[in-house]
């Protein structure tokens, strides 16, 4: 008897960690029926007719986390980047697959503990993992798929002249979290490093914005709160004018993974006493206009912002 | 005005694209309702309550495909790979999600001729382009997710004893078209060079087999036959009794994205006609024992097969 070995064995011991009490739940809930997981060619899945969000997103040593990082917190920081997808739509999610291309110098321990990161920072919503694909690659990367449930799903598209503005958290934080943790990349994390390596998606407060149709229009700062601004004015086809941000957190090309949305002026206590209620910072920072892009507004000068922050393809 | 710039201009031009009649088909069919595409944080679809595949495929380059490729056959390889584990399942590919890792050197032309191979492979079978993501990265690599409909998904794991084993197309050939494309690499393609560069995934003929239940078990030939062959021992509880193979096909670690199939003895000459009705070449390769692992015969001589093929971890 020959024991498995390389990829089939690293995938049978994911398979069993997936299946650990406490870490993931069981396979049948809420009319999701997972008929076979991991370990054939595809999932399958049976699915209720509703509506469904579908993301992906994808993190890459270098560009996205440190290289030598540890690889739970990659794990960890690649859920966090798509939970923050699903929640900028208002949705919840439900299920996910997960491909990791893993660099030659690294063994099947790396891999697992990545997996490990990934389903710990997922277990909390109830999302299920249901597949996914490793490879050999010349640099790691994590790339989710990720299936969640939108009833009413927040777009980019519907904020209106009049709106109030909001963000969740402090965009730019992460910016200088990444510069507290690059010294001690690899060791464990200090606090003040969690925007960067544990950022906390805000998928709870979105899901109850999206209940009560408090948002017009949503986003998460993903590439800093500047650039996301201009693609939120840009799918609206309205003005942004922002206040009370600093050009400091405006210009971080940062993964902040926070939250910016447009209100009614009617649910701006509303929306601050949620936040309260949630556990979620969140301030107002401007309104929306008649016109295009994005402006600092300061007593009577208003500046241009440009439409700057991290771009893969600039 | 300034114009769009970069990752948004590329991300425009793709979904562009993807509406342009004839490329894609129009938005909502056969049930599914695309609400929002390209573009958002998410993309938003209705489903109709059914049996899903989920399945997810990673190109790497250097390890599934040489440096300098042509990217359009870089896409179109990494949609076969895909469609072939759809396939695998007896399933139909509906819609599927792009990420897609570019290096430096490359230019957004490179991402998008890469993003026109993958829909040009895709169309065929009605499968439409929901989303996806862009990064730099080290090196360039291609993960695709992609939802099917299986109504009656055919795993590995339903071979029994006297089943005949069958098998797609000539497993091997992809290593021996590598080898031809090597010193042509990023020229235009040659006839030869297509089972490498251009695997035609066996969607119609497993469909049909799923249909009928004419396939007890199946698996895609990704890793080499040898593997794959013990990998469908493994999941039904069987051994796998090989004839008329030769020890190159068998041993090649190629992915051939051929399908490797179990039948009840009785629907062997109803699935050789299927074959030559679906123009899918289609071969009785061996039978299916009592045991385990994987066995070559011929005359009275029996061989044990080893577990070998490509493995990423080994």
């Amino acid at each position: 008897m020959r024991a498995a070995r390389g990829e089939d064995a690293l995938t049978a011991r994911i398979a069993s960690a997936v299946k650990r009490p406490g870490i993931l739940l069981p396979a049948v809930r809420g009319g999701l029926h997972v008929r076979v997981g991991i370990g054939d060619d595809a999932a399958v899945i049976n699915l209720p007719a509703q509506r469904y969000v579908l993301t992906t997103d994808t993190l890459v040593e270098e560009i996205d986390f440190l290289p030598r990082e540890t690889p739970y917190w990659i794990g960890r920081r690649a859920a966090a980047a798509n939970l923050s997808d699903v929640a900028a739509m208002g949705a919840a999610p439900l299920g996910y697959l997960l491909s990791l291309g893993i660099s030659r110098k690294k063994d099947a321990r790396f891999a697992r503990r990545i997996v490990e990161g990934v389903i710990s920072k997922m277990a909390p919503f109830r999302a299920e993992l249901w597949g996914g694909d490793l490879s050999r690659a010349p640099s790691i990367f994590v790339t989710m798929f990720v299936i969640g449930k939108a009833e009413r799903p927040i777009l980019r598209s519907g904020a209106r002249p009049g709106d109030r503005l909001f963000v969740t958290g402090s965009p730019g934080a992460a910016a200088a979290a990444l510069e507290s943790r690059r010294p001690r990349v690899g060791r464990a994390p200090s606090p003040r490093e969690k925007p960067y390596l544990d950022p906390e998606p805000r998928v709870e407060f979105a899901r109850a914005l999206s209940r009560r149709r408090w948002a017009t229009a949503m986003i998460d700062v993903s590439d800093g709160l500047a650039k996301d601004a201009h693609r939120l004015a840009a799918a609206s086809g309205v003005r942004l004018a922002l206040h009370a941000v600093s050009p400091g957190a405006l210009t971080a090309a940062s993964d902040d993974f926070e939250l910016l949305f447009a209100s009614p002026a009617s649910r701006k206590d509303s929306i601050l006493a949620l936040g309260r209620q949630l556990g979620t910072p969140v301030a107002e920072i401007g309104r929306v206009e008649r016109g295009r892009g994005v402006v600092l507004t300061g007593g009577s000068r208003r500046v241009r912002v440009m439409d700057q922050g991290y771009d893969h393809f600039a």
